[in-house]
């Protein structure tokens, strides 16, 4: 973190050029300008290809190369081994609440499901619509999604467990997962993938929107067992069973590749510039930290909706003490330069989202903020 | 046309910047080089945002309309009413293989299908696997899917006849559309979709992947009539019913807001650069028939693989008289270059895709290159 005190408008002349914003929204969400600037500086040569990334087919070498480089560096980085790869599909994490029941738990059979809030009930819904026996497992409504549930009433005969490690809407995260499921777990991690480094050991499946920490919408990349794979149901269509995406190394058909190439320089960043995840979470849980004391010492000015023991690292929620208060705040904060604090659609409030991209100075510059909007208040 | 004589080498000093091939790839493929500049130059700051298209919520009102102006510009370049929609989904042609039976002939319902090659073969088998009763009402295999078939035996009882309008591997292309068929027609228009004005008046579907003639990867256009999409099946995962599209206006979960972006620039291009679809048919034509003449004044050196009445204007595939020649052909036009021009893996020999992004001079440089290679072979 700069130690220097510094004003939005300097941070607007100085640390930020092109007259970027600092960028807190949901997702599509902050990129690292480093990887932006790489991008728009070959985007009409990709690395003397004479073509661009958008231009170039998918069966050139280089480009097989290049998706096979982000797979083997997005394995390397969360230090998993041979029993995993990681896969590139479309759809977003909307597609996989439907293939992994469509793949794993169709014909009557089993799963169970953690509701966290809004993507993990979407996600039990299609389970049902897609013919699964979907349970829920546990769930924190009557909490209104403040909270991470800590207890469960897991079925014997589930195929899976499914939970939403972080909830973008509600600002809650999971700390750990569960330890003694009968099942195996699948997370959608959208929102906190590569965020911080995962003991995936009781895992056999994580998906991940490319839109939050990776790149831009429109891949989603899915870590998965082989061997779990294997056990899906068989005469699927084609791009509905994963194992298309395990045969093909993600080349079945044309993947996106623009989406994965921006991804790739996304894992050379958080591999050469950040030093891998162990720094990477020091970082986030520094931001996050400095985030959450802003709130609690505001003399409940600021109201986080999390709980502390479920606060996302991610997404920090907060209200003002009225809806008008909440307005003005957007308002001010943009004319700061602050943009993308807006609080979900289907809950209001005011949102942070402090992805990885997102710099330590601009949560510095939001609390300095929220801080100065208080008073003036 | 330029008409001034010009080596490959001039080319690239003068008329191609930044070191850029002529690029004949079958897909992804040749974007205008106006777009990629437009995008390039506003990577970080798309517009004053202060951020990347990549990085600016989808929900943003910008970019709302940005989605919408591109639709909008699809219809009108169509000149299609208001009985027909665009929308913007993801997984190319292969998932809409799967969702078009999954939708209007699961069940047993019987559909029809034209094979006229690869593509559409794989759409029949999908059919299948979705559960309709699929038939195939005509076949060029016989022919080795050198043409289009021009008698048909259709079912009375299909939902819907199925047909690819180009053959990107075998490089022919439909010039006029069943006008008798007992069902509506459903088209996959991937490769010379917006290559020239369409009548539609006997379709309901016609999908197009973007990376030929649109955008980058990870975009599939599907142009649908309402009144048609209210007839599919209900009951269905979200992402694979199109009512949701059409519900939500492409925005249900996160689209591929970047890809649209582009596939939007392509548009603008389309109508004020190049003035229309009949204008850019008129050039696609003259661009083809260069080259066709080309191969058929050869005296046999060159020799084209598609039927001349079922010839495609956008990927012009042709054989040399040997294997050998063939490699050394490649070779050498990749050092002049010209790149792209292998024929798809499963059929070999050359071929040069054309699309709209492919200039004049690319296609001139190319029978230079031609007539050079034969007189020295």
């Amino acid at each position: 973190m700069s130690s220097e005190a510094e004003t939005p408008e300097k941070a607007l002349k100085a640390g930020r050029g092109y007259g970027r914003v600092y960028n807190f929204n949901g997702g599509p969400a902050a990129l690292p300008q480093e990887v932006l600037e790489e991008a728009a500086g070959e985007l009409l040569n990709w690395r003397g290809s004479g073509m661009s990334m958008m231009e170039i087919s998918h069966r050139d070498k280089r480009v097989v190369q290049m998706v096979g480089d982000c797979e083997s560096d997005i394995l390397a980085l969360l230090g998993l081994g041979s029993e995993w790869r990681a896969i590139f599909l479309q759809g977003g994490a909307s597609l996989q609440f439907a293939m992994i029941p469509m793949n794993f738990a169709a014909d009557g059979a089993v799963s169970d499901y953690v509701n966290t809030g809004m993507w993990s009930d979407k996600a039990y819904k299609e389970a049902l619509v897609c013919g699964s026996k979907a349970r829920l497992a546990a769930s924190s409504q009557k909490d209104d999604f403040t909270r991470i549930p800590d207890s469960f009433d897991f079925s014997q005969e589930a195929r899976y467990v499914y939970l939403t490690a972080n909830n973008t809407v509600r600002g809650t995260e999971w700390r750990s997962f569960p330890e003694k499921a009968p099942a195996p777990l699948i997370s959608d991690m959208s929102s906190d993938f590569l965020s911080r480094p995962l003991d995936l050991k009781n895992f056999v499946l994580a998906h991940a929107g490319a839109q939050k920490n990776v790149g831009p919408a429109g891949l989603t990349i899915v870590l998965i067992k082989p061997e779990f794979a294997a056990t899906g149901k068989k005469g699927l269509p084609r791009l509905l069973d994963y194992r298309t995406y395990l045969e093909s190394d993600s080349m079945y058909n044309t993947p996106p590749v623009f989406s994965i190439y921006v991804a790739g320089l996304v894992m050379k960043w958080l591999r050469n510039k950040i030093g891998g995840l162990s720094r990477m979470a020091a970082i986030n849980q520094k931001k996050a930290a400095a985030l959450y004391l802003a709130i609690d010492q505001s003399q409940g000015f600021y109201r986080g909706t999390a709980r502390e023991d479920s606060r996302s690292l991610m997404n920090v929620t907060f209200r003002l003490p009225t809806p008008e208060l909440e307005e003005a705040f957007l308002a001010q904060a943009k004319k700061e330069g602050l943009w993308g604090l807006n609080g979900h659609r289907s809950v209001g409030g005011i949102r942070a989202s402090i992805y990885n991209a997102v710099p330590a100075e601009a949560v510095k510059t939001l609390i300095e903020f929220m801080a100065e909007f208080q008073r003036r208040a």
